[in-house]
């Protein structure tokens, strides 16, 4: 069961639990407009349905309402941000904001991220170069939940890549994708139905395949991009690897198996080797390459090519990446946006616990 | 049938061969030791078996052997490099050596490349920023072979990337992979043992799933990294999008089904928007975000971690991307390549063809 909320409804009650978590006023409407952007997109799991999650986590002291996110070492291009254990969603933005900076002197910026938490959706990262005539790019590893090709061991995150491309009339080419098979929310939303996952998404906990919708809960993994050594989930495993080391380890944040969970009742990792969870984010001019309105006009060439690709029998178009979530985006700003019963309950919970109204 | 050769045979009578062609004493050498890494590191499709190749697109005039590579647009940390024509194996090269100037100046340099040919293996290029500390980026497009996600049109090519980073006791991480299942190499490897080809490599001419290794010459399409919609494909297609307008739309070389094909007897797409195919590179300064020593004790430590997640019962252990590579180079430059017999017919051809010794 689903309820219509607006996004403004929505969006001061989140900003409102951010000010009650002793945020700042900028940082409160930040983080409130990064975490409302994943369910305007339409990516719930990463939407509200995580506040009372950010909560708990502040409430053990692992988010820091007050953070001090600073940069400690930098070159013309380049940089690592220590987050200071902030909101990521008020991390993340602010690091972006300085690989853009970079970007526009020396024509490509980028930013490793460290002491940071769950940033939301990548796409609204990168999206923020877009407005600079800039390609965006995002990053972030997170908690191992994902086995390497021949491993039974979770070792990675689901790690997404986000890349945002400028265009010219056409709507920009904004990809945004977990580097496993399928994410925990498309699992969950199939356990929801009772219905059994395709091939290649989760292997149990011996590391066999399996259909099972539920088999996280029961101790197995999610399967890097390929599914499996025949569909080439070596090279998923290489690109959630990639992330891993670019957010984690060029940043000093924890990688691999020691990320922290979002969680908070989950223990910590033991021998954690850095700080949080990490973020790699990058803006590169289009200018820096060639005269910008040329490449739009390149770039609109490309996406009407791919959109007008002949289809499969019974297939629907080509879809161009970013034209799901535009318009998600579009209908759900009409509309309203759909939450579900459990997390109306979290939400109603939160309003008592901070005596406002939802 | 396969023969061994020597690597200062082969390099040697490569050499000889671009030399033949016009090249510069300096670009022959540097053309010849490109395509044989690609025989040392074990990926046969791109090493001396293409020799020949390079000649006929050279006889055909779309070859330049004497190109005038230079930056026709750049900014402190970017540029766009026209190759001139000039072969891929030289053109990357340089190109990355712009990348690695420009990164060591401001931290992360990226090359975009017009107008350049088959470049080889990707990994190689990426892999010359390890010598200078280094993170190595490497793309490039190509002909149109792969049908995206519900289409049965070529619209991307293989569309590799490569990342090399480097470590400290332990080899460095390098991942150079095709964005798609599999390769077109894999598929003829099947197809001289006359076997089917596991699910999620091909489709057929109108777009069904077929296990036939021969189907793209039946004029079927390879797939995208996950295979079909339920194995995720729409992410292969997004990466493979990624490489082809960061290589051919940000350099202004031709993109998507313009690339230029590989063999010269293909007639050359209609209306192609740009000039050669397009090649991505990058380098990016470790202590351009932290202390290089530091990064590299934790590039150990992920590195040792992942080789040591349990297996999965009957497995092998996990794979450190570039570990294979490594191993085939050592085991190459000491035994010798392996050189199946219709190559070596091909390489004969060529030595009567220049009059020199094979």
């Amino acid at each position: 069961m689903e309820d219509l909320f607006s996004y403004d409804r929505l969006y001061d009650f989140s900003k409102q639990v951010f000010l009650k978590m002793g945020c700042s006023d900028t940082d409160a409407l930040q983080a409130a407009q990064t975490l409302l952007s994943a369910d305007l997109r339409g990516v719930d799991s990463h939407g509200v349905a995580r506040l009372s999650g950010y909560v708990r986590l502040w409430e053990v002291k692992r988010i820091n309402a007050r953070p001090d996110i600073r940069i400690v070492h930098e070159r013309p291009g380049t940089a690592v941000v220590d987050g200071d254990s902030g909101l990521g969603l008020v991390v993340a933005p602010r690091a972006m904001q300085i690989a853009i900076d970079k970007g526009l002197n020396t024509g490509a910026g980028f930013v490793s991220v460290c002491n940071s938490n769950h940033f939301g959706i990548a796409g609204i990262h990168a999206m923020m170069a877009l407005e600079q005539d800039m390609i965006g790019m995002a990053m972030t590893n997170a908690s191992a939940l994902v086995a390497p090709t021949f491993s039974k061991d979770r070792m990675l995150g689901t790690n997404p890549i986000s890349v945002a491309i400028p265009a010219g009339e056409e709507p920009a080419f904004v990809a945004d994708f977990a580097t496993t098979t399928a994410s925990n929310g498309k699992l969950e939303i199939l356990q929801r139905k009772l219905e059994a996952a395709p091939a290649g998404w989760v292997q149990t906990e011996s590391g066999m395949p399996t259909r099972e919708a539920d088999a996280l809960k029961k101790g197995g993994s999610l399967l890097p991009l390929g599914g499996n050594r025949e569909g080439a989930s070596h090279k998923g495993f290489m690109l959630g690897s990639i992330v891993d080391i670019f957010s984690g380890v060029l940043s000093g944040a924890n990688y691999g198996p020691w990320v922290p969970p979002f969680p908070a009742y989950v223990p910590m990792p033991q021998n954690m080797p850095g700080k949080g969870i990490g973020h790699f984010l990058g803006a590169m001019r289009i200018d820096g390459f060639r005269e910008a309105d040329a490449f739009k006009q390149d770039m609109d060439r490309w996406i009407r090519a791919f959109r007008a690709a002949a289809r499969v029998d019974g297939q629907p178009a080509v879809v161009i990446p970013g034209d799901p979530e535009r318009e998600s985006e579009q209908r759900r700003r009409k509309q309203g946006i759909p939450i579900n019963e459990k997390v109306v309950v979290d939400l109603t919970a939160l309003a008592e616990r901070f005596s406002i109204e939802f």
